[in-house]
């Protein structure tokens, strides 16, 4: 449980953790996507989620659920979010980390996100006909 | 472990569970975001995502990895998200229901989903100076 990676940024961390525990920490995004960013991350080197183990699943989420606490405390938000985005896709760089990492960030009713972006999602929402839907859940079988 | 609620949809599910466990079941998001998007959500009426257990949540994340492994091996997508996200500033409806969900589904690169939106959050990265970080870092003390 203790590989690390010789160019991964969290493998090696230049920047102060805020929180940890034994399997994972608390650090700040920078650059940040809206003010009161964290990430949380395990401090084993994992680059598909699927292969954190359910006790590293158990400390990450003991500390997202504590930033998230603490966000709504300080009224960085009404809300907050969680995400996990596994993008083998993209490479490397200042907007992406292999190492698997958890956002927790502020949100509030029409917050700039919103604004900036996520008000276009909700173009996206269409209704899942049976075809599609027979199609989708096969996938799982 | 077992509350249930009369007006919540995820307690009364009128639609066909794909893949479940003790804790958590799967299902498909209907409308959906995007082709292949599936909900994991627990077996109890819970709220706040931290008033999860550890136990669900180590059965959740156990269909998560699921999901997003036969995502990826039916190549609906090269990628995968999951997104969790507490919005009780949002009324429940169609687009928000109150019981905890997480939502699983594909990414590639520069998707539709991108497109229509998330391209603009890129614009979003700011700079964390030190003076906002110190201030940020304190609301964990």
């Amino acid at each position: 449980m203790s590989e690390t990676v010789d160019n991964c940024p969290f493998c090696n961390l230049k920047q102060r953790v805020l929180k940890e525990n034994t399997l994972a920490q608390v650090i700040l995004s920078n650059p940040h996507k809206v003010p009161g960013h964290f990430f949380v991350v395990p401090k084993r080197h994992v680059e598909e989620p699927w292969k954190l183990e359910p006790e590293e699943i158990t400390a990450i989420f003991e500390l997202i659920f504590f930033v998230e606490q603490r966000i709504l405390k300080a009224k960085l938000g009404t809300g907050v979010d969680i995400r996990q985005n596994y993008r083998p896709f993209m490479t490397q760089g200042r907007l992406k980390v292999n190492h698997v990492l958890f956002h927790v960030y502020p949100r509030s009713n029409e917050d700039y996100l919103y604004q900036v972006s996520e008000q276009y999602e909700t173009d996206l929402f269409a209704e899942l006909d049976d075809a599609e839907a027979e199609a989708v859940a096969k996938i799982l079988q």
